[in-house]
Order: C-alpha cells, then sequence, then structure tokens
C-alpha cells in the first residue's frame, strides 16, 4: 500500500491532516492540493503540509494515484464531472464526505463505470476549527473512519483504503450510506444544528451582550460547534435534509415532554430523566458502547 | 473582612471550593461542614476541605459568623427554618443558589427580621463533577459571582460578601433577583435542559448502542453538561420553572424556523443563520462581551 501520487482536493482541516499523516506514515512520495482558496493553498505549501499546488482539479488529478476529495458535499458533483475522464484506470477515489447517500447517489451519476475505482468514506474528525492552518498529522490517532464500499468496489481497493486509514491511527468500521446517515444525523447533525439555534437564538436577543457576558463554561462547550464551518454545514444539511429532520422532530417532542413536566411540575419526571440521560452519557465516556 | 467560624451547609464542587478558597487566603479561623450525606463530610474532612463536620445544620450555625447555604434550593427552606431561631445578630448568611427569585422569597417566608443579614448571591462556576472530592481552591478563579442584595441589606454587609468572593479571584457584579433569573434561565438553565433531552432521546432509541458507539468529540462537549447533578438541577427547573418555560418556548421557535429551512430546502438561510451564530460565538470568545 503506497501511492507514488495523492490529490488532496479541498486542503481543510481533514484533507490537510489526511496528507500530513501519510506523508509522516511515508505512505506516498507526492501530495499535490487543490482548492478554491488561493490563501489556504499557499498556507498549505508553506506549512509543508502538501508538496506541490495546483487550482486546476483536472490538472491535479491527471496523474494521481490516489484521490481524496475532502470538499464540503455541494461541491462533489462538480469534482466528479472534473475528473472523470482524466483518471488514471488503476487510481482509487475516496472522500471525506459527512453524508454518504448523496455522495454515491452523485459518484454513480457522475462516474459512469468509473465508479469501480470510488471508494466512499467519512472520518470522524470534525472540530470547529478548519483550514490548513488547523491541519495535524495525529488528527485521526483513535478516531473513527466508516468505510461506505460499494457493490462495484473491487475487495483488495477497499482493504487498501481501509488499511491507509488504519495506518493513520484511525478505527475503521463499515456501514452501509443509508445505516450511516442515519446515525450521524442523530449523534453529529442534529446536535450541530442545536448548538447553532441556541447561539442564533441567544444572539438575536435585544440583551443578547448581558446574556454572553454571563455565559460560563456549560455555554461554551454546548456551543463549541456552533463555532463549525457554516459552508459545510448547509451542505450537510442538504445533504442529509430527511433524515435530519427526522431527528429534529424526534428532538422536539423531547422537548414537548419536558415542557408538559415543567407545566405540571413534575419534579419526579424531571429528575428522572435527567438521571438516566447522566447514566447513559457515564456509561458511553467508560467505553461501553466501543 | 474577617471570620472566626464559617459553616459550609452542602460542601459540594461550589460550598467545598469556598471553604479551601476561604482558608487559603486565611479568611477564617475554622470552616464547620454540613451535610446529608455522610461519606462526602468525611471526605471534606480527611482532604482538609474543612476543619470539623456536623450533621445537624443548627449546632454548625449557632457560633457561626459566617454561613454559606451551598445545598440544592429545594433545600433552602428546611435549612433557613432551621437557623432563623440560633443565627448570632451579628452573623452574616450567603448562598451559593443556582436561582434568585425563589430563594429571596423563601429567606423572606423564613427569616423574619433576620432578613439583613442575609446576602443572596451566586457563584458561576458549576461544573458536571460534583461533591466534596471535586473541590479545588481556585475554582471561582475568573469566573464571575452575581450579587442580589436585598433592600434590607446594610450596605457594609453586601461589600462584606463582594469582597470576600473578589478575594477568591471571582469577578463580582449585582443584578436584580428578576433579571438574574431570566439570564441564567437563557444561558444556563435551558442549555442544560437542551443536553439532557439530547442523551435522554437517543439512549431512548432501539440502537442507542450504536449511536453512542459513532458520537465524536461535537457529541461529548455538547453533552457535557448533561452529567450534571439531577437533584440540584431538578430543583433549579422547579424554582425556575416560568423563565425557563420562556426560553424552551423561544427555542422551539426557533427549532421551528430551522425545521422549516430544511422543508423548504433554503440552503443559504441556514448557511446565513450559521454563519451568523458563528460570528456572534467568535465575538464572544474574543471577549467582546465581558
Amino acid at each position: 500500500m503506497f501511492f507514488e501520487r495523492v490529490a488532496v482536493i479541498g486542503v481543510g482541516l481533514i484533507g490537510g491532516s489526511f496528507s500530513l499523516a501519510l506523508k509522516e506514515k511515508k505512505l506516498c512520495r507526492h501530495v499535490v492540493g487543490v482548492g478554491r482558496g488561493a490563501a489556504n493553498l499557499k498556507l498549505a505549501l508553506e506549512r509543508g503540509i502538501v508538496d506541490s499546488i495546483e487550482s486546476d482539479i483536472a490538472v491535479a488529478v491527471r496523474d494521481a494515484d490516489l484521490v481524496l476529495v475532502s470538499t464540503p458535499v455541494l461541491q462533489f458533483e462538480n469534482t466528479f464531472q472534473k475528473i472523470k475522464n482524466i483518471l488514471k484506470p488503476e487510481a482509487l477515489v475516496t472522500d471525506a464526505g459527512s453524508t454518504k447517500r448523496d455522495v454515491v447517489a452523485t459518484a454513480r451519476a457522475t462516474l459512469g463505470a468509473k465508479i469501480v475505482q470510488f471508494i466512499p468514506a467519512h472520518p470522524i474528525a470534525g472540530a470547529e476549527r478548519s483550514g490548513a492552518g488547523a491541519a495535524n498529522a495525529e488528527l485521526f490517532r483513535g478516531r473513527r473512519v466508516v468505510l461506505a464500499p460499494l457493490a462495484e468496489n473491487r475487495p483488495q481497493d477497499v482493504e487498501a483504503i481501509a488499511a491507509l486509514w488504519s495506518a493513520t491511527g484511525a478505527r475503521v468500521s463499515r456501514m452501509t450510506p443509508e445505516e450511516h446517515d442515519q446515525v450521524f444525523a442523530a449523534v453529529s447533525h442534529l446536535p450541530h444544528l442545536l448548538a447553532y439555534a441556541l447561539v442564533s437564538d441567544v444572539g438575536g436577543r435585544p440583551n443578547s451582550a448581558q446574556l454572553f457576558s454571563y455565559a460560563g463554561g456549560g455555554f461554551r462547550d454546548f456551543t463549541r460547534i456552533a463555532s463549525s464551518h457554516p459552508e459545510m454545514w448547509r451542505d450537510i444539511c442538504v445533504a442529509n435534509r430527511d433524515r435530519i429532520l427526522d431527528e429534529l422532530h424526534s428532538y422536539e417532542k423531547k422537548l414537548q415532554a419536558i415542557g408538559q413536566m415543567l407545566e405540571t411540575k413534575d419534579a419526579a419526571a424531571l429528575e428522572a430523566l435527567f438521571a438516566g440521560a447522566r447514566a447513559a452519557r457515564e456509561k458511553w465516556l467508560n467505553g461501553e458502547y466501543e
């Protein structure tokens, strides 16, 4: 498992960290970074995150043996269109998209027969920091990477991508795109929406300055993910709209139940809900769900 | 500002840390700790958090020059009843309750003429850790403490309590009980409910083990406050019910608006909301609302 030439399309936190990890493990000879932001690309080059930079996706991909697509997901169609005719027959393509059903559908619709070369993946290593400046070679250590391989993929190619991610220190597992999108709507996409919603709600008040001035450590941690990349999260919302709406409605029902407990002064029910949530979270923190 | 004998009623994270801070700054001679949990009290004594322990509130308060009430707020009435007839005329009483309207109402209803001796306060230094084991002398450094002084209080007594908290490293400010309860319903009480609600929602699913197993750093920080003390938060919900319901309904409206953006595929509105929230949070992190 060694790749002469790797193209990373979108040199942000994930793409940059992937490049650094591969270079550190000597799993490739050369990484070319591609992106829309010239300043970010220049930073990636200066910091040695990539070996060269390129603004034209087609030029970067032409000689690549491995391509990582790590842009916001709504740009995938454009990327696949640009690479479908120039991708080398033996090259592998993988991605870091936070949603999988839409990515797979887009890949099927654009890549044609080359769909066999595309192994969908999702490294679970997001952070509210973004851009090449946040990249680090150890980002994936201990983190999960979900592969959502296609029926068309060759088993040895899927194994190669799995081995690559394992080499970065990640824990690799597999899911169907459907399962993936349901799971991450619940444990990632919805919490991001909820955090954005709270900051938006507080920030829109006439006394928002006073409210923020008394916000403490609980508020800071609860809203950390509201500092995430707006375009990336817009794209996730569009791509996984139906599952996120399901989760939002389930959560709204839970809030209505809590509202009812408050209305009826049902202190025992509130305490039971809090205690149950705390106990579940402690089990999770203790690794009982690994 | 020196207190011969201090009684701390409820030697948890806040009460224990207050005691440690006072002892370290040599602002008192002796701290007696009072509480319901014998094991927690014993730990507090063994770790030198308090100088002696006592199970009877009346005995502990009889000779005290300063009393800190730092139990969950629904226990305040019982505490005030027990101390009202034995409190020394020159002693000061303050508290660490997370709500203020109910605490003030309870104090007025129980303490009679001794209400003059009670200076309400709220140190903003909660954490999901609780109990004497989590106490540390530096807990309040840089944190806010809100005083909600009463018309009956003597100015020099309010100044003494303010100076005491300042000595622990806290930033002291003042609010009315009404203002306090509105502000903390928005920036503290509601976020706690939201975090408990998410963990409860995820934990109640048939596939909760799978969901938890893919929950990452964003979920961990978002739900950190769902590991908070259930009884304490039950009491806060009961005590500040009306304001929390106001905040919950405002938040539910925000979620409905976001649901509508998803339903109508309004990607631009979603991105604008996310970008606005991120910008507001960055301003807050940069200290623009201090």
